[in-house]
């Protein structure tokens, strides 16, 4: 793409009323504009990284055999009172509304209701099980404090899926399989170090939900990390008895600030009793289903990924969610850069190209501030000593490359 | 897609209060689920279908040099009063909701306000125009009744595109490529044949705006046809003196129903005045953008496209925006189909494998009412034959083909 195209501009500033690290940076560097308190627009540059995670997640899902549907914002009252959950005093973060006739209508912030209520069309027999359904969507939280930027939205992106099994021991087949799956997704977006499966209260069906918990000082948990086992407990189940169960050792726990990036959870018939969930098993026999559900903040994962990956000059994107491999500075070369931006485009390789009229101090900070991994610069210069100069976003050092030699360079 | 990892089942009947076609076939084969009126949920099927036609709508805004980008649904008082459209008594299809310390947001139904808001960070010189952004979301309408299906949504998907214009010459060259994109738009998803540009009402800056209008008995609009020049008229601007305006022969043109898929608009200054948008000339003088507004119904198309399209047994899709390519039915040959499946997905045709096990009557009604475009049948009759039956789905004669040349035969 070229950068003249692109309408965003960089800001030296971010709102003033904008206090956390990503939001500044992503509002800075053109990412997202900031509507209000915890409700950000997606510019097209935030657009690439949250289509690259939502792919990332949509992949792992589908390989879990998750089937993707869009579940819908606006929500029936009939349907919450099910399960006793449309009380603003049982939720304490509804977005209410209300259609011309009176009746009023929630915005979703999450989807076990309609789902359960919606299977019921589905599933009948034990030859309708398992499945799984997830959706990537917005969702809605009316947050009273809205102050981590986009990893605590008012309006935000996530991923939810919701699993449904015959019975406890399918239900935990999945649920390992989902482990799996959200441990390649952390990797894969560059969070792997620094992300612990973490062990969280569970609920009526389960001793434990797992929570994916990423170590960053913006963080609002509290979690003690085994660093050998890779594992870690939440606070709020932090007791003596829970570490022995889990067979940790206190001395060796680390206590750190993490924000939570996805969770898993065992439902277990918290929700198909209360909407008659149930399926005819092989004897004949009514059975209720088996319920999971499983959550990744997908604009969460955006904020707590600048959150790591930055310096004083701007963000640091790791290649597999940045949104482009190249950042392309043509410093006075625009023919010769003009041919570099058209080989690599037809190679398939992602580039943005700055072909804008401004002056060089303002490309690299730029270039420095929006994050690519590689920044290749065509200048004068560069074409004396025989080519362009490479360098990678988180290093000091550049070379001098040929021209027909850039795509090899790359890989 | 194996259809034993499909979850959705298909009915024989749509839920009672269901009255628009579209709905009731769409309901019927598992594309959405009602969750009230005015409001579904897409299920996968329907999600692919969704996916293509959005798919289609962008490249076509690329072409125009529109810029993706994601904006919100949470919006502010503050923004909607500039133009006075903030009131219930002038805008009589908001939804509003609350936050915590009680100030109203609205739920958008559209984002010129926003938008107009949000380029005062981006543009200032005119060398920052033109700006063509566009947006493929959810947005929210409180219908008071909602009985069209998804032609008529209380929550549907659409694309907007707005433009940012130095002066009304350079919008006007913007607005006939805009046309162009659109009469691309209807051709590519099959509704080419009965689409019209219309002129209708315009605004303070141009005297008409154009729509596009698709003929068809559940339209709510009424225009007037001229079938040789492929245009129409609105009946809000059905005058003498408009004819006269377009050279339309009154005798000439045929009036029929016929629902509008898209609509493009010149706004002018309408926007820009109120929010203050404008630029520095190069003359260094003060110059409001000139705006205009390009919209598309997303889940609208997929309805009409099933109200067009449709027999007395179900679907019938365009094969651009069908599910599925092909609907590949084992009769008790599960072994040669799972060969055959495997073959067609690794030429990247993309397939739907009726793999369950139920009933030959059961397999054929579903394939009629899902209506994908080509379908296979594997059973020991046609393998005796030869190979396999090969039929379209709007066509009563089917064929035995070789199985290594079933390829072939699609292309």
């Amino acid at each position: 793409m070229r950068q003249s195209k692109l309408f965003t501009k960089t800001r030296k500033e971010a709102p003033k009323d904008e206090v956390s690290l990503n939001a500044q940076l992503l509002i800075r560097a053109g990412f997202i504009n900031k509507e209000m308190a915890g409700v950000y627009s997606i510019l097209p540059l935030g657009l690439r990284v949250i289509n690259k995670i939502a792919n990332i997640v949509r992949e792992e899902m589908n390989v879990t055999g998750g089937v993707e549907l869009q579940s819908t914002a606006l929500q029936k009252q009939e349907v919450w009172e099910k399960t006793n959950r449309w009380s603003d005093a049982v939720v304490d973060n509804w977005f209410k509304t209300k259609l011309k006739n009176g009746s009023e209508l929630a915005l979703a912030f999450t989807h076990e209701e309609p789902m359960a209520n919606m299977m019921k069309n589905f599933i009948s027999s034990h030859k309708d099980l398992p499945v799984y359904v997830y959706d990537i969507r917005t969702v809605f939280r009316n947050e009273a404090r809205a102050k981590s930027g986009i990893m605590r939205g008012r309006e935000f992106f996530w991923k939810a899926l919701y699993s449904f099994s015959k019975n406890e021991k399918e239900h935990n087949e999945y649920y390992e399989k989902a482990k799996i799956a959200y441990k390649n997704v952390f990797d894969r977006v560059g969070l792997g170090e620094k992300t612990f499966m973490t062990f969280a209260s569970g609920g009526s069906f389960s001793k434990y939900s797992h929570e994916f918990q990423t170590v960053s000082e913006a963080g609002e948990d509290i979690i003690y990390i085994d660093e050998e086992k890779k594992i870690a407990v939440n606070r709020e189940v932090y007791t003596d008895e829970v570490l022995k169960d889990l067979d940790l050792n206190k001395e060796k726990l680390v206590e750190k600030k993490a924000i939570e990036v996805g969770n898993i959870f065992s439902l277990g018939y918290k929700f198909s009793e209360p909407f008659g969930l149930k399926y005819k098993d092989e004897k004949g026999e009514d059975q209720f289903v088996f319920m999971g559900c499983y959550g990744i903040g997908i604009s969460r994962l955006m904020g707590v990924i600048v959150e790591l990956f930055n310096d004083s000059r701007g963000i640091v994107w790791p290649e597999a969610v940045s949104p482009f491999a190249v950042h392309l500075l043509s410093l006075g070369q625009d023919e010769e850069a003009e041919k570099i931006y058209n080989q690599l485009e037809e190679k398939g390789i992602e580039v943005l190209f700055d072909d804008r009229d401004v002056r060089a101090g303002e490309k690299f900070a730029d270039s420095d501030l929006i994050g690519i991994p590689w920044r290749i610069v065509v200048s004068g210069k560069s074409l004396e000593k025989g080519g362009v100069e490479i360098k990678r976003r988180n290093s000091q050092e550049s070379e001098i490359v040929a021209v027909d030699e850039i795509i090899s360079k790359l890989r």
